[in-house]
């Protein structure tokens, strides 16, 4: 079998990643992990952040992915170099991909960013930004509110959503941005909440699509050939299955066929290496819907 | 020195019983551990909850408390016949408190109980209140927002809240019950805007205040004469311990003299008993403001 592409996040935001690799990449086949057990990242410290990434990392090492992606803007924020220094497969976060796009969108106009608590207080879309355009201007918004509300099922026509969007928003619109970065995984699902605020003329940044171009980049040669295993998803999450898979479907735009629970003792069990992990790591009763691998 | 009354929560809200406790009892001290790096259990399964719980407890254990309080409405609905099997010291819950208390003020009116999706999910207030009056009418709703809200900071009389808060209870209020059970340890903070929309004639129910006297039935003699001790609280918290420290004022109601960080490794390295976790839990260089035990 191909070797895959292993995607990790928090919880259920990445799967608006994976819904965008599948486009770029259909011929490619998915491994994620979840970590529900521990949801949310976005109040969390970076030690914190860093230890639960590497332990998700370590995890997803048993499949030999070809590229491993953080599609959780906290664990890029903060954990992506220490991911990158300890692991051999190449390593894509969603910040430098989104910081890219939005430079590029703004045209020299102020770039507006909005994230979780902890992605806005690590100045991660700072740096990325200057690094490429050192005289950017930058306006940034913490929305602790914003996941909690995707995560709900309300939907961006939703009286409270529209009421706490606005008010998130009204100081960002005041320094009249070019774009406004959507620094969280879960937020692509509020886009029309934001552009009734921001207006027509500010270019709503995804960094999920700009993530699936990178990691087509990185991940050298595309399996070009059609195949059985193409799309497939395959998902472990440390909590909650069921959960993950009812909620899941909104956030991939289709039902996730293949929904697993890895009990959190297994993924720390040796907290050294993959290699306790892997012989932790088993199928298990709570097993949602069918897989291809049985 | 005495024994101390040990309290676990997910995170913050349970500091809203350990106020109430110092006001029942002035000459005690406190130990508390919020679970910060895993908060919050409201949407997690009940045997991640119970494992939570049970590694909570055996941190508590080294400091031979005489009563252990699980002050989350989440742990107290899933673990808490759990942990009064495995512990020898009393274990007390805040959701039977809370429910005696519903049942006596409802006065055969219909109870009305707000808790997270967990809590609400777990039904464990309907089991508590059948248990006291079978013929009790029960309608519950689970809010999930709020707990996000109270620690973003957000006052009753914010607009946002005020808002989410009337969605929330408007279909409980069609009910015309006689109480509002705040099935959440954050709740209390909202409390006016709960008043608010529900009217004078409802009578709102903190299960802190109600947990506090069952913690005095149930920890014998009170500690009658004053000591330099009495009132003292002794945080743990297994991330973040400046942010606990700052929010956590708001809860407690007065600063927090006393937050030392404990490693998640050190929680879970012995799963099998209380000593391996005594022996790995120390001082942490995070340790934040003074405390009586330097």
């Amino acid at each position: 079998m191909k070797r895959p592409i292993a995607v990790f996040d928090s919880g259920l935001g990445g799967l608006t990643v994976v819904a965008q690799l599948r486009r770029a990449l259909p011929n490619d086949w998915f491994v994620y992990f979840g970590d529900t057990a521990r949801v949310p990242y976005g109040c969390k410290s970076a030690d914190t952040v860093k230890r639960f990434a590497i332990q998700a990392v370590e995890f997803l090492l048993q499949f030999e992915p070809k590229t491993i992606v953080a599609a959780c803007n906290t664990a890029s924020a903060m954990a992506l170099e220490t991911l990158q220094e300890v692991v051999d497969v190449p390593v894509v976060g969603v910040i430098e991909p989104g910081a890219k796009a939005a430079v590029q969108a703004a045209n020299q106009r102020c770039i507006a960013v909005i994230g979780t608590e902890a992605t806005i207080n690590s100045q991660a879309y700072h740096r990325a930004i200057w690094q490429i355009d050192p005289q950017a201007r930058i306006v940034a918004k913490a929305c602790p509110l914003l996941v909690s509300m995707v995560e709900e099922g309300r939907q961006p026509t939703d009286a409270v959503v529209e009421m706490v969007v606005k008010e998130y928003l009204q100081g960002l619109k005041e320094h009249e941005p070019g774009v406004l970065l959507m620094g969280c995984t879960h937020y692509p699902l509020l886009r029309e909440a934001f552009g009734k605020v921001m207006g027509p003329e500010v270019t709503l940044i995804d960094s999920a699509c700009h993530t699936a171009k990178k990691v087509v980049e990185v991940s050298g040669e595309a399996n070009t050939e059609k195949n059985a295993e193409g799309g497939t998803v395959r998902c472990y999450v440390s909590d909650n299955a069921e959960r993950f898979a009812t909620l899941g479907a909104r956030f991939l735009n289709e039902p996730l066929g293949y929904v697993s629970y890895v009990p959190l003792d297994a993924l720390i069990a040796d907290p050294g290496g993959a290699l306790g992990v892997m012989a932790n790591a088993k199928e298990d009763p709570r097993h949602v819907g069918r897989g291809h691998w049985g």
